[in-house]
Formats: structure tokens, C-alpha cells, sequence
């Protein structure tokens, strides 16, 4: 382990912090935007709730292996895409290029190298999906010459540590 | 629901750090107490290692139904007891009756009702378990004569909702 010194809680408070406060910039910078957003990565819910109260009025896409959820926080059917995000994420991104205005995409597990892995595989279909000047807020880095990062500071959350969360704006 | 218009994220976010400053507040309390510690609920571990952290060199008895934590928090086999609360709880409270420093009890599900139920079922048990002076921190409400609530804003939470956690300090 290398945590810097933080406990397990400790980052995970910094996490969902830097979460909250991505989810809020973005949905703040994209409120003139026209389009839909993106969750990836349903889990209980929690972010789910907090999306359709910030982006309220916008359909949410929501993908996931199961829906295993809250049950306050159940996407309609119609907008659920169940399976391997390795291909319904690539399926959605053609149907929907450039019609996005907010990735959100908490797609880590336990796993750290492989939790990277998709976060890079992932990055360009997210790419393809966002609208210019739509945000992509998550849990990995992404690293593709079409996105611009956002420094945690920028969004309000200058007090955690950079790599807690991440930002970034579509170009264009 | 009646959230009192916060999303669930938000909850979240309070009650994780509400638990942060309500551990890290008994271990400074308890310092000088000897004894061990409880874990009431392992879950995937992050509070675990937080425990382990704040309360370095005591026993942390770690309580739940089976180990489903991260694999670098997974306490040493003496120190579980699996199964149900109902009753891995009272029979540990009989064992250490009055030697435990601090419990920490994350004992709620998506029922409220029955998350509140099982707190109060808990209680006495608890109290027993408790060396005077000792600390009681947790995510369900505790109604107990033996047990001094301590506001979040004595644990230096004070910008959080009053019922974001609870902690109790045992009399004595």
C-alpha cells in the first residue's frame, strides 16, 4: 500500500468529496448545453440520485452489469444499458456522438491496474459520445488529447488531493 | 423520502465524514483507557483500517456475517466473530464485559426501520461490552441511560447535520 499516510477512509471520503464536487462544476458549466447524460457505473445509486437532482429535466443513461441499487434510485427501464461496458459503452457512443453533455464514470474496483485499464479503453468512446464543451467526471485518469483536465481546485475542491477525482472538459 | 432536499450523495458524504471525526474523537478520548476495540460491521474494510490506524497496538474484535473486505484489510482470524449480530454480540459482550474502549457499530441497511430496530436491540449489549468512560460511535441512534450522547459539533463536525452520526460517551 502507498496511501501517503491516509487511511482507506480518509481516501474515500476524499473521493466522494471530489466527486461531488466534479458532478456539481460540470453540471453548472454544461446548464446552457443541450443534451443528455451519462452514468457509468450504477452501483447503489447514490450518484445516480444526486445526477438527475443536478442535471433535473435531462435523461440519464445509465449503464451497468445489474441493476443492484437503492430502491429510490432505479433508472426507468428505457434508459438502462445492462451488460459489459466494453460493449454497451462502444454501442451507445454510436448511436449518440456528440450529443452528451456529462460523463459520469465510476467504473474502479479493488483491482487498481485493472481499474486503469478501462479507464484508458473507456476514454475514447467517451470522447466520441460528449458534446464539445461537455465534461467527463470519474474515478481514473484519462489521458486523450481531446480532453482538457480540470484541476480539482478549479471545481471547488482545492483542499483534497489532485488525484482524488478527476475532471475534465471536452475541446471544442 | 424526506431527505430534507439533500441527495443521496450528500447524505453519504455526512455520514462518512461524521464517522471520520466521531472515531478519530475516541481514540483521542480513550488514549489512556486500556482495552480493546470493536468493529460492528466489516463491510469492505475502510473503517477497519481507519481503526487500526487511530487505535494502533489494540485488538480490534471485528464483527459480521461473513469477510467481504478488501484484501488489505482483512483482520487476523482470532479476531472475528461471524455470524449473526444477535448473536455474536451478546456472547462477546459476556466475555469482555467492561473492557472495551470504543464500539464502532455500522450496522444499518436500506431499512430504516429495521436498521433503527436492530441499533436498539444492540444497545444494552453494548453498554456491557463498554469500560466507563468508554465511546460508542455509530450510524444508528442510541437510547440508553448509561450512554452520554456527544454532539458532532464536540467531534469538530460541527458543519454537518446533527443526525449525520451518533456518538456516546459510556458514564462513569
Amino acid at each position: 500500500m502507498n496511501n501517503g499516510g491516509k487511511t482507506r477512509l480518509e481516501l474515500f471520503i476524499s473521493r466522494v468529496l471530489g466527486q461531488c464536487c466534479g458532478i456539481d462544476a460540470a453540471a453548472a458549466a454544461t446548464e446552457k448545453l443541450p443534451g443528455v447524460v451519462w452514468e457509468v457505473g450504477l452501483g447503489n445509486g447514490r450518484t445516480y440520485d444526486h445526477l438527475r437532482a443536478r442535471f433535473a429535466g435531462r435523461d440519464i443513461v445509465v449503464f451497468d452489469r445489474e441493476v443492484a441499487s437503492h430502491p429510490d434510485c432505479i433508472p426507468p427501464a428505457a434508459m438502462l444499458r445492462l451488460g459489459d461496458f466494453r460493449e454497451t459503452v462502444p454501442a451507445e457512443a454510436a448511436r449518440s456522438a456528440g450529443t452528451v453533455v456529462m460523463v459520469h464514470a465510476d467504473v474502479g474496483s479493488a483491482n487498481a491496474a485493472a481499474s486503469r485499464a478501462l479507464g484508458r479503453w473507456l476514454a475514447p468512446w467517451f470522447v466520441q459520445a460528449l458534446a464539445p464543451g461537455g465534461y467527463l467526471v470519474g474515478d481514473q485518469p484519462m489521458d486523450d488529447a481531446a480532453l482538457e483536465p480540470i484541476a480539482l481546485a478549479d471545481v471547488g475542491a482545492g483542499d483534497l488531493p489532485p488525484r482524488a477525482y478527476f475532471v475534465y472538459r471536452k475541446r471544442g
